[in-house]
Order: C-alpha cells, then sequence, then structure tokens
C-alpha cells in the first residue's frame, strides 16, 4: 500500500547551487531525491513547502513523498540520514493523509533573518548579515511593525513571479535584540519570491537613513519595484518553520 | 625603514586545506601572503604563532610579516581585509619590535573545543562536534583536572611531531556546560600537533565509558600512542588565543 510520508529537514545553505533540483548541480532536493532512490529502489520526487534560494538555509522545511515500501516509522528517519550529506538532516518522518500536500497544505510560513551589528567575524559569514554602519533600530522597529497585516506585496517581490495573486498576510513581525545581535521574524500564511529579503533591504535602508518610513505604504500602493531594490543577502535568511 | 607588524586573525577553517601554504592548494597562509603581496607590491613570507590542522577554526592566530611600506598604522587593517577573502579576516594590527616573534615570544596558548550534545544540526556541522550518545560529564570534568600542570604529552601528539621535547604545561583545563553544549578551555605554554583533539578524543572516550580514568596517569608515564588513537574531529577546534 502506497503511504504518504511528510518530512521536516533542516538544511545549510551554504553549499547547495539553491533548493530546487537541477542537472548537473548540487541542490537540496537533488540530494534528497537521491537518497530516496537508494532506499526505495525506484525514482521518488519529492514535494516542498516551497523552494529556497541559493544560500538560504532551513531549519524546519517540510516535503512530502509517497512510498510503497513497508519501513517502520521509527527507522525511516535514520534510513534516510544515513544516506544524506552532512549538510543536510531530516528532524522528523510522519505517515500524512493522502490529500495532505507540503505546498497547498501549508497554513503559515515562518522565516527568521539574522543580523549581527558586531565585528565582521568570518565563522560566521555563511550564516548571519553583517552591518557595520551605525543603523537605527528604532526606525526599524517601526517599519517593521507596518508590514504585518494583508498587503500587495508586488513591490517586494521579484519580477519574475507568476502567481497573479500577490496580496499576503503577514500575522507577526517581531525583531528581537540581544548584544547586538538582531533576530527578526515573520510569520504570514505565504511569502512571495524574495519577498523577506526585500522587505529585509527596505528595512536596513530605513535603518541607514537612506530611505523614509513612509516607502512601505508607497510601495503597498504603488507597484514600484525599482523603489524597493535592495535585496538583502541570502545568508541571514532561514526557513524556520511551516505550519498546516 | 623596515616594520614589524603583527596581526591577529581570524579564519573558518572549513574550506581551506590547512593552514600552512602549499602548492595549488588553497590555504590561511597562502590567501594572506597572497593580499600582502598585492599591497606590498613584492612577495611577503608571514610567520604565525603556529599552524592549524586542516578545519580547524582560529579567532585569534597571530603571525608577523616585515614589510617597507610607509602605510598608516589605522589603515594596514582595511587594506588587508578589503582583498582577503570572506573566510579570513584581520582583527589587529600593531608595530612591534624587530626581535617579536609570532611563534617564539609566544608566552600562552589558548584552545577551545565545542562539543554539542544536542540533536545534529546540519547548519552547525563545521563548527561543532555532535555526540549523540549517553555521556558521563562528571567522568570528563575529572579526567579534564588530571591534564593540568606540566607533563610530558609524548602518548598525545602524532608520531609526527619532530620536536625532541614533549613535555608542556597546562595552566588551565576547564569545562562550561550551558543548554547541553559544552566548551572546552585549554590555555597553555604551547601544545604538540593534535595534541588538543587527541586529548579531547581520550576525553569523549571516557565520558562513553570506552576508557577508564586513570588511562590518563598511565599514558602520561608510558608513550603510548596506541591506547590513545582517537583523534576528536577538527571541525570543534578553535585557536582562540596566543598571549606574548
Amino acid at each position: 500500500m502506497i503511504k504518504r510520508l511528510k518530512c521536516i529537514v533542516s538544511y545549510d545553505g551554504s553549499r547547495f547551487q539553491g533548493y530546487q533540483r537541477q542537472i548537473n548541480q548540487r541542490t537540496v532536493q537533488g540530494e534528497i531525491e537521491k537518497a530516496l532512490k537508494i532506499i526505495n529502489k525506484e525514482p521518488i520526487t519529492i514535494h516542498s513547502s516551497g523552494r529556497t534560494d541559493s544560500r538560504v538555509h532551513a531549519y524546519g522545511q517540510v516535503f512530502h513523498f509517497d512510498s510503497k515500501l513497508d519501513i517502520k516509522m521509527e527507522n525511516w528517519k535514520k534510513a534516510i540520514n544515513s544516506i544524506l550529506p552532512k549538510d543536510i538532516y531530516i528532524k522528523k518522518v510522519d505517515i500524512v493523509d493522502q490529500d495532505f500536500h507540503a505546498r497547498f497544505s501549508a497554513k503559515k510560513k515562518e522565516y527568521r533573518y539574522y543580523i549581527s551589528l558586531n565585528e565582521y567575524n568570518p565563522i560566521r559569514s555563511q550564516y548571519v548579515c553583517f552591518i557595520n554602519r551605525k543603523i537605527e533600530l528604532n526606525l526599524i522597529e517601526k517599519a517593521l511593525n507596518l508590514f504585518e497585516g494583508t498587503h500587495d506585496f508586488t513591490s517586494f517581490s521579484s519580477g519574475q513571479h507568476v502567481e497573479k495573486n500577490k496580496v499576503r498576510t503577514i500575522y507577526e513581525a517581531k525583531l528581537n535584540v540581544k548584544d547586538k545581535e538582531l533576530e527578526f521574524i515573520f510569520i504570514g500564511n505565504g511569502f512571495l519570491r524574495y519577498q523577506v529579503r526585500i522587505m529585509m533591504g527596505t528595512l536596513i535602508e530605513i535603518g541607514l537613513g537612506k530611505k523614509e518610513i513612509n516607502i512601505i505604504e508607497y510601495l503597498f500602493n504603488n507597484y514600484d519595484r525599482a523603489k524597493a531594490r535592495y535585496t538583502a543577502e541570502a545568508q541571514g535568511l532561514y526557513l524556520y518553520n511551516v505550519e498546516y
């Protein structure tokens, strides 16, 4: 009998050419499907909650796949992890209903973005965005609040996005500050391609005094990607959690 | 006039073939000398406090070099960092006396080793050693204390070490534990090749119940590298500080 399996996966994005399977490229999807093919002895396609861009990390990406194999649930996790490379790790495997879909059943997604205002540290260079200029945290926090709610995020998305509906709801946009380390939390019903990085880029420019805070309201009402041009670096971004 | 410059450097060891310059290999020394050659417009040889092994990190490695250039002290750091790759960073540059030598003038060295007892996290896999078995911290702490003092560390060094005198003094050997994360601190007058990793390997085996605690005393008195065979993984080790 075919079972549908839901997996929670974490990965270090720094050594992949992004998430999505591509011929002759090392990708997250490619490595996972390679491992599943070895276990299942037939090609397996996985379906994720959405792709992450090159160099973006994940603590709680979710994907599903179907398998005919009769492996005990507690052994699935061990079996897959024993084959996966060191920079991908399956945290949890569960049987789900046949109508579960990692992408279409997702209710909420959480992204986090990390900035350090401390002196540059090469050991963290792939995992956080360093900013060594004076930045106004008060302004950033005020601007951050404006992202909460339901808005048209066209100006905060890549031009390539094919979906027509670019209205999304952000339930929570929060900043935690500790020892000059900034943790931004974004929880929403879904995010457009590059959306978090363009929001972050805009927030950084506001903090640096390069943009006024009212740019955000303007960009919600005017489809003007040119005004939100700065996309924050990929390595500070983590897909943190997907809720179903 | 030739000046001698002392530099404190940090680096992420994960993408280098070790510290020492080698033809056709990406090494820390090689990258720094490449940058200094560009600035000085002539080949420069740097002298470090000692090499670090492949995949070992540094927060506070020290090297010196001589230069005829007349650059203001505050600009040296910027100049070198502007050329270095992202995984090496010069933290400090100072003029020192002509008789300063990064290796021979060193008084104390501090190494740190990081172990996580939490669930494996691929994002940290290059920066900490994960252990997912039951480990007795009390035993490890007792054993750790035995390393303090002046001992013959022959059994805790690689066979390749050419120096005859393998007596070293460890001033401090300490363990900090927080949320299942272990930080080992070793401060000594010098360390043999692989010494910290072999001491750590022995401590881990004691913690796992594979070796008795009295193995340490035995290894001080008997040159028996075979009994201290396990060398802990490189990626948990950091050259933290060198004192002059």
